[in-house]
């Protein structure tokens, strides 16, 4: 094979070799993004530094990394020893360099993603390979034992549950903030917090969780009045971004209220910011120490499984396409908001205004089954949200209003569902995210308008699966 | 395509449903491996029940199982909503029946493992989607959350850095058990458990944890007693059984000590127990109740990159063959202590005898550096350590013995490394574990020839890689 | 997991099986391409039906399909036996019904495309397992067969020198028509070819091979016209249609050629049309005899890789999407006429007129090295194609029009490159095919801008790759 | 990542680096087989290096290896570009260096492996990318071009269709020449073809088209008189060594007839010597210059597909697996004539002496049917064939020698299926080839025994498939 065209050739090795130099070195999110082909040269590159793929290896250890099934085997490009010792999950490990390389870049890639996207104030980020309940739950034990004594963390209400979980499954007492309605929008009773404050003492109190990303008509929490308080009263701040990462909006609280007040920690989920599958969150803070104890509390290794996706994705989008997919998600949502109340005026209901949510809407559903007794309305509304599961509508969230009582272990929640005890009308939710696509909108509002027509018509007898 | 070809075609994907059938209906772990594309095709199936693989689907949720890379997404098998939901980790989604079939079905096949390799009596068994530490923290948070007011974990030393972490990290405190040296073996110390009981009252103590598989030249735990006095006293009784789901030895104790006494839940790794990549453990218990309320206590969604390793890894070997491995590896446990023993008896060593350790051996190095300086001695041990790491020996531990302290925590460990404060001999230990080849026994025992020979030359000039 | 839950993931299973059972029934070429999971799923399935992966199966012949690497066996899908038998390519393998299946079918997804997009008189098609080349001489040695002593294949000149070998390779003799140059388009001169048919006698003769899609100046020949002759003088006629199913100019040659006169074949490459990798061509016909004897003339089985490749494509595709490539195409070869023009015009150069080429297009290289002697210019032009490969432009040839003379197998070419002996000025084509996206011109006119600007410059310093 | 962890990781790099570059220097077949991640780390190298895969390319050509399914183009290995030119299969591409290596390594590895296994004197060899049939075409008809005039094929007699169609497919006569039976075994009859050669003269015929494998009790041909015949009568001499390559006697022969008498070009199937899937051959010679013009007459470019399948299978293997797979094939050959035999007594049958033919072993159906009228006989022996087949036995062949007439293109085959007009006996076939495992001669006996007892049974009513 002649010189000229294996110079030419090797131009591309050249130039991809570059992408992978300039990554190591500055461990900063690419502009663009890579090719499958340039990413799995990489992943196969630091595979080969893992002990496992050794091709003199003898191991004699309890844990060598051995692999049963190839199919298990190439499913994580051959990288088979998770990240982190049993001292710290940030740790190196002596046996897998490659799989430690992983760990460190996307932890790197994250935090600049957390500065770009949050605040520049961010100081620590990294990747727990545990979805945001669990994750949210380590961050507390990590602080519990910082601040022993204190029991209590202070929740502003919010109805999903594992936000409320995490707090039980950390061995501490929730003590629940009910929203305050201002407009129709659900808003953080700052007030009743600080009253709280008063009555148990600050001792006593671990934290406030406070969640930004919420199903309407909840708004996102006044993060910067919570962090002032926080602050003024040396507790810890802990914030629930789940889904957050995406919207402009609570990144812009998170940061001001770093700023003005206090935020030690914010959660997020990686599936619902980043869209890969279900299983890692980002825990991010403004205090380097703080983030670092997180990790070192993690005890053992951990799956390495996450950060493949998580580097795979970052590296194959490139941050150029994130802010692309944050502008469309933006368009998707004045889009959706358009359509949805649109709908919502030839069924004479309305969108609910909630000007603090910039991600899910609401629209109120007054009309469903006005006629019929008080009683009997709640199931013809639930009604409506398995008529759009069975037309493949997901993610869409019916809320009856009913104010009966659900009970988790031990709490009890009045009005389960709408974040609040008594909202004045049932609803129905839908929300713009990312990666969302503009025929999705009109898919959902299409079939929407078939089963209000369905609904209005009071066809009470059953509907079977089309 | 003449009919009588498709006919003969078609037997071959008969049988294959065939077996799909028999797994969805029996739960039982096949005996014989599937080939992969009989695992693919079931993997398919399953994505296809996944809403985010519906052809017609309209997400306006904010968790719509939206994966951005195509990597990514044939990694996970297009699977991409983990498995759970906020309310229990063994909750099936609406969104995802095929996951949490996958969910259901790889649960009922470590539940087959574990009542045949086991104990018969095993009552529930779960694959928890983070490693060995940190499931057994959340096993110690659930039981906490049982018996309220009981602080302290009472736990027989083992030098692994993340069993004792996972005490702490559950915000709980422990009470340190030394061994007792029997011959030249270390074993759990009883009558101080039964001492420390009396001494902090059974309220007091939310459990024993005690611990099978560990590193020569400590024995796995006398279970049997353990479980007796936990009855008596009415204390939980947590196994570390880490990698001994591979050890004849160590599953009986288990099955033993909950026959006669009692065992609430053992927790072992998937990754050294069933060849998969780090990342996972099964929690297995004796009482129905308490495995489910710990399934319960998880807080939100997990990975199902977990369940796809074992589930893949199960069907792919099929139950016969890891009784086949389970007998190679106890073959492997002898052939090294044959080994290993003739190299020692070369160097005026011997194999440390430790009866109650069936995975784990030791061998004295009570001539390296013996012409030396006491104080100079453990430096000199410790280079065989990394002598055999540049050689490529993973898994080899060189404990010198030297008494110095390390502090985890708080809390001071003499000693560190072997499990009490002070043991006779510095000593290199090796395990025969699943999957471990002939010739990793031979290479080890080779190289380690190599480097003694060299090391007893005296040869302190530093050594490079080779 | 509950029946409703099923019942809605099996809706995404029915639907998929329903995309696959009109696919057997109806075996057209669906409308909207189909995602790769249910393209795989039917693979697997075809797989199932093929001996080698019958679980029990029991080998005993010198063919059965074992293959040693499981990434081999993975790359095709576990199919093995290829495709046909030793009496017919076309013919139905008893080990191997799937991949008998696959070839049916993609048999019949071909012939649909053709139907669509050449004629609806189409006859009958098949994929040939070899490029364009090897293909033509299998054509022409099966008309061979037909018409026993007919030794010459009249050829219009092309250019491409596997159009030229086929003949030879088949143990024809070509019989070589110059084109006539009319205005700047160079095309058929059917006064020739009367003239050479009464020459040799139409005995003597066997056909004529044809060409449509050729680089500018050469235009797509006067088909029509050759088909008359063709079915007045009872001689095959055999179109090479390399790359020109992508274009409606070339279809609709072929198409008025067979309706008004004769068109025995055409034949056209499968990567270059249907963008997979090199390696097979599509025989289509009029007479559907005459395909199935040149499928039976296929001495053997041969490799099913190829309908593989075209099976995936066609159905990831789908017809739809198909269409809209071939807008796209045409779009582009305005836009690259466009933007080319414009450049030409800076340079004092022209666009040349090819109204019969719709894919290729000319732009003169009158100016460059005018200023050297005549023996020197090709030097510099040649130049051109260098710098251009350089700069990673792919595709663009540079023809500088010299007279030298190429011999091929003892036939001398004057002026090879160029389609004719002597053509008036130096020029270099871009062509605007399949697959090509906007940007793919905009980047070549760019840098041919810079290559003409340095040239213009007469650096004739030698410049390195960059 | 600390240094020494780096250090040590890139050890791993390092020496698979080393193996690449050994490879790409001494372009000799490895003797230990790589392991699947460093076999496509090369593979993505060599892709990297094609201009299809160049980050800024700009394709403005007809042909730019765009493929547009992704997964075709994985399962490519991002490689679009086949091999060859247009004037040379060999020739290397400028758009494409990493596939030009590709072949120019396979064919290295090809020669190699040739040159230790057939003869240190093979002088060049190639991979043709489509199966043995078509290939020995190819060969016959750059013979043809070479002697002109030259029509004929003397060819020893061989049922197997595509071993005879590929003369007619490359416009040839073949001249049959009838076995002669020695003792119970079919061998050339070399004065026949002395006979016809002065019949017809040298200057009409060819070549002689020999064979080596071939089912029982046909015997490889005596290759070593028909090469003295070659050398002194100035003909060509083409062996079809169809799945000979995996036998030592057939290999032997090849080399002592190029030795003592003259061997132009032998062929051999990659798939039935080297376990890939159908779809190609190599073309290996004694005479350099002659397998450089068959490559040069293979007109236009070809799939790289093959290359592919070939590359990694012989670098996975290595030198060494090879040869101990033929030496397990060979002792399979003795294990299946000592089973069959065994079952062969019982049943009153015996196995044919064919003492040359080392792969192929028949065994007598002399009492099938025998209490039958003779015209009903053939139906009943055939029958056992395809029970045999339901069962999901491949690769038997039943041969009733019925004596009927098969006509293949106009030439009649007496006796067609037996190799000769008049075989003594019906009989069934089994071979030994490569890949085989033990089980499955067990299988085959146990399933034949089966059949042979049904059927001596005289059950005559229609079996369905199990």
């Amino acid at each position: 094979v002649s010189k000229t065209y294996l110079q030419q050739g090797s131009q591309s090795k050249i130039s991809r070799n570059k992408l992978v130099s300039i990554l190591l070195k500055e461990k900063k999110w690419p502009k663009e993004g890579w090719d499958d082909l340039t990413i799995e040269m990489l992943l196969n590159e630091l595979a080969l530094m893992d002990s496992n793929n050794f091709p003199s290896r003898c191991g004699v250890g309890e844990r060598e990394g051995r692999i049963y099934s190839s199919m298990v085997s190439r499913r994580h490009f051959r990288l088979s020893h998770g990240v982190g010792r049993s001292g710290d999950l940030g740790e190196v490990q002596p046996k897998a360099a490659g799989s430690s390389i992983l760990s460190v870049l996307t932890n790197s890639l994250l935090l600049d993603l957390c500065r770009t996207h949050v605040s520049r104030s961010v100081s620590d980020v990294f990747l727990c390979p545990t979805a945001t309940g669990l994750s949210i739950s380590l961050v507390l034990l990590t602080l519990a034992k910082e601040k022993p004594g204190a029991k209590y963390v202070i929740w502003p209400r919010i109805d999903q549950k594992s936000c409320f979980k995490c707090i039980l499954t950390a061995g501490l007492q929730p003590l629940i903030i009910e929203p305050k309605l201002i407009g129709e929008e659900l808003q953080t009773n700052t007030d009743e917090i600080e009253r709280i404050i008063a009555d148990y003492g600050t001792d006593k109190i671990l934290c406030i969780l406070a969640t930004t990303s919420c199903f309407a008509p909840r708004a996102c929490d006044t993060l910067e009045v919570i962090g002032r308080l926080c602050k003024s009263h040396n507790l810890f701040h802990v914030v629930n971004n789940a889904y957050g990462l995406q919207s402009g909006k609570c990144a812009y609280s998170i940061s001001q209220a770093a700023h003005h007040g206090r935020v030690d920690i914010f959660v997020q989920s990686t599936d619902k910011n980043l869209m890969v599958p279900v299983g890692g969150a980002i825990i991010a803070g403004f205090n380097k120490t703080l983030v670092q104890k997180i990790r070192q509390n993690y005890p053992g290794r951990a799956s390495s499984s996450q950060f493949l996706d998580v580097f795979i994705t970052l590296l194959s989008m490139g941050s150029n396409e994130y802010t692309r997919l944050l502008k469309k998600r933006s368009e998707n949502y004045k889009y959706l908001k358009n359509r949805f109340g649109a709908l919502a005026e030839k069924f004479s209901e309305h969108i609910i205004q909630t000007p603090n949510n910039q991600i899910s809407i609401g629209m109120t559903l007054s009309n469903i089954g006005s006629n019929l007794p008080e009683s009997e309305r709640p199931a013809v509304i639930s009604k409506l949200g398995s008529m759009l599961f069975l037309r493949s509508v997901c993610g869409a969230r019916v809320v009856p209003c009913d104010q009966t009582v659900k009970s988790i272990d031990g709490y009890d929640f009045q009005g389960w569902g709408s974040h609040c005890k008594e909202y004045p009308y049932p609803y129905i939710t839908a929300a713009a995210s990312i990666g969302m696509e503009t025929k999705d909108v009109d898919l959902f509002v299409e079939k929407l308008e078939e089963c209000l027509k369905k609904l209005s018509k009071q066809t009470e007898e059953p509907e079977n699966p089309s």
